[in-house]
């Protein structure tokens, strides 16, 4: 389980001791060393332990870059990258210390080619960001894990969310990237074109890969048109395996939703007292159309006839921008929701992805487990991609909550394993899921090891995190 | 340039000497060291000149793919997987000799779940014959090079085609594979599941790499429900700038056409003589468009507009199938049509793709040098994607015109990579883009080296190929 696969490391603590002062003399103001800054960048929406930095250096551009690898890698010293914090298997914890590299000043977007659909962007440009920066070219970034996440932190951990049913995930979004790599210089992976077979596809080897194989520069990301018309609604149904059979249906029709939205009836419950809605607390898809006025709306009948099918409905459907505006609001909120359902409880926000023919049961037998147990956990899922979360509440202080805790995580990851699915569709596996991405990939441990070592020789990219050496 | 990149290696005399008579031990019959059989092994479509292996063997499962590569492994012999011989950049070549894996006799569909849209397939399979398997099913795979290429060597050269620009190229199309690596062990690169964020993407990494990691043993494929409707058609245009402006607001304007593949005057006379068909001698887009009764025609209908903007049509359009089959036919025999242009010539394919708003200049510009030097070589193209064909007609055996060739060839992939483009879409590296890749993606270099010695210390899988160690 989770926590025992958190490894606290042996320290270099002459490296660490003769990298600080270095640090400090080319980096000025700009590299912290106090409690405060070390806390602040261990910290993150994770349930694990924090493990705290030697010291933070706020990068501005690449050659800060280039530089804070040489002289890590100079003096064998871990560099553990920081977006915004957001990331939810221990991703920034420095379980050997070392130096966190925050991208909160590199957030320039360097380039958008509104006619090719791309555009390239510095790490530390969040998708919010961007998609501000983009409104008057009609275009937008789809891709949304939630949280306003940096662009760099969602390609390390291949992030997507609720519209990758349509639009794929950070792995379909990628074009290219630079990143620092070992030796300290900067390499590009790829260039413009929407398609290569020029030599390894470095892209998506460094998408999802943590930062444990170098550091990220810059990302080219593919762009989307504005659809001509969105529109989305909600819909209700008599139960989780009612609503999973829509999701299955609509996917394996063909039918193009942009989001599909699974939330169970304790999730509904946790939404509608912190967004103050008044939904019917049962099983409920969340569903978003984008294309024209007629295709949306033949979409949206489409659906409304399948989940008709399945006891659902009626299916509220709403071309307003502002009543859907709400609805997504809901949606977004529903790791605070949760949380507020106990709010002295620590949180545990996991997620596991089938094949979608497996969905309902996965899900009905996670939640019939949830409920034996009597555990506070709502389950929320991008159904359309077989992916659901469960946020468990549990109190971290008493060691026999943890045992159950860490019981359930076994069980939920078990029962995905035992579907042909994976242990994580898309919080990646940082520290919490070493152990489940060994039941996994057993076989392949050896490759993404050899792997590392060619590119990570003396292991200073992000340690610890994804497997053990 | 190409030729002089390919290597002819030092060969392992003594390792082959001592594998062949083990070989010959385990697989009998099934292991072939015939000059005519190492011949048709190393002949392809390329221009390049055969390398001989030592000899083929016919694997008809895993355990014997495993068995060779420990053979191989342990006297340090080469190993060349080979599907059905239709790579384009001396991919099956054997500079150092060794034993080439033919795959076609790993035939099998292993599974197919109509439900999830997926299925797995042995290496051997041709993307044919898995069409005609899944007839009945409803649900197709989309991806079609032209050639009824295996679904190992697609996957390995990570192929795409004429209708990439709606569905993906091999990177979007695999889920997982089974890979045989270095020690002679099989591994699992991922599950079934939509999306997964564990670990590094093998996956991506084995797709494209050509066959210099391992040797796939099982490929899993996304498969797509086969469209209400189809219909295409064909619209002339004035110049061939035009035709390309055409795709690229097509495309900027997201219109999801399923294939728009350009072809220029020469290709049309080409394939007008082949085919025996009587198009307009002209620059001239084929377009398909998949969806329903109404979208499609609402998709042809504003392909229509575009094309009349930009001087071309009348676009002329059917839904009936036969005529489709006509002209797909045409298009697929577009590189036996240039070779009958002049049979006695030996015909260069290559392949670069631009960013799409560059696609009009870099296919004029090729146009332009063609014309200047009066080669017989017609373009055409995955415009979509920005991707396009030139075939090259050349003796060979004479140097001065292989000299011009050559100088052709270099022109073309600088002007590819000065629009930020790429010196191969998907016809792979292999041999002939060796130096091409290093002036794409040098800095990348010491990055695919490391994952190379990192998999495959001994370099005993298809050596001599994408880059010289």
């Amino acid at each position: 389980m989770a926590r025992k696969d958190v490894i606290d490391g042996k320290r270099n603590e002459e490296g660490i001791a003769s990298v600080l002062p270095l640090l400090k003399q080319r980096f000025g103001e700009r590299f912290q060393t106090g409690q405060s800054f070390r806390e602040q960048h261990s910290h993150t929406t994770t349930y694990l332990p924090s493990q705290l930095p030697d010291g933070v250096v706020f990068v501005e551009n690449s050659e800060d870059v280039r530089e804070v690898v040489r002289l890590c890698a100079e003096h064998r010293v871990p560099i553990v990258p920081f977006g915004t914090g957001s990331s939810l298997e221990g991703q920034v914890n420095a379980p050997f210390g070392g130096i966190s590299v925050d991208f909160s000043r590199m957030n320039k977007i360097l380039s958008v080619n509104a006619e090719d659909l791309d555009c390239t962007v510095e790490p530390g440009v969040t998708r919010e960001d961007l998609n501000t920066y983009l409104r008057d070219t009609g275009l937008f970034f789809p891709i949304d894990p939630g949280a306003n996440a940096s662009l760099g932190g969602m390609t390390a951990t291949r992030a997507s969310g609720t519209n990758a049913v349509r639009y794929g995930t950070m792995k379909d979004n990628v074009l290219a990237l630079t990143v620092v790599t070992a030796d300290g210089e900067e390499i590009r992976t790829a260039h413009r074109a929407r398609k290569s077979s020029a030599g390894y596809d470095l892209t998506r080897l460094f998408v999802g890969s943590e930062g444990t194989l170098g550091v990220i520069t810059s990302v080219t990301l593919r762009l989307q048109g504005i659809p001509a018309k969105i529109s989305g609604g909600v819909c209700a149904f008599p139960t989780l395996e009612d609503a999973c059979n829509a999701v299955i249906m609509t996917i394996q029709m063909g039918i193009p939703v942009a989001r599909i939205e699974l939330l169970d009836e304790m999730q509904i419950r946790a939404c509608n007292a912190y967004s103050k809605l008044s939904y019917a607390e049962q099983p409920t898809l969340f569903v978003e159309f984008h294309g024209t006025e007629e295709t949306v709306a033949l979409q949206a009948a489409q659906f409304g006839e399948i989940a008709a099918e399945f006891g659902g409905g009626p299916f509220a459907y709403t071309a307003n921008a502002e009543e859907r505006n709400q609805l997504w609001k809901a949606r977004h909120n529903a790791y605070w929701a949760s949380r507020a359902l106990a709010p002295e409880l620590a949180a545990l926000s996991t997620d596991v992805c089938v094949p979608i023919s497996r969905l309902a049961e996965c899900v009905a037998a996670t939640q019939a487990d949830i409920q034996e147990n009597g555990f506070l956990a709502p389950i929320v899922g991008h159904a359309g991609d077989g992916n659901f979360h469960v946020l468990l509440l549990f109190n971290d202080k008493d060691a026999a909550d943890v045992e159950r805790a860490e019981a359930f995580l076994e069980r939920l990851n078990g029962r995905a394993l035992a579907m042909e699915g994976t242990c994580t569709g898309e919080h990646g596996i940082g520290q919490g899921k070493i152990g489940y991405l060994r039941q996994e990939l057993g076989s392949a441990l050896p490759a993404m090891r050899a792997i590392k070592a060619g590119l990570d020789p003396h292991d200073i990219f992000n340690p610890g995190k994804i497997f053990r050496l």
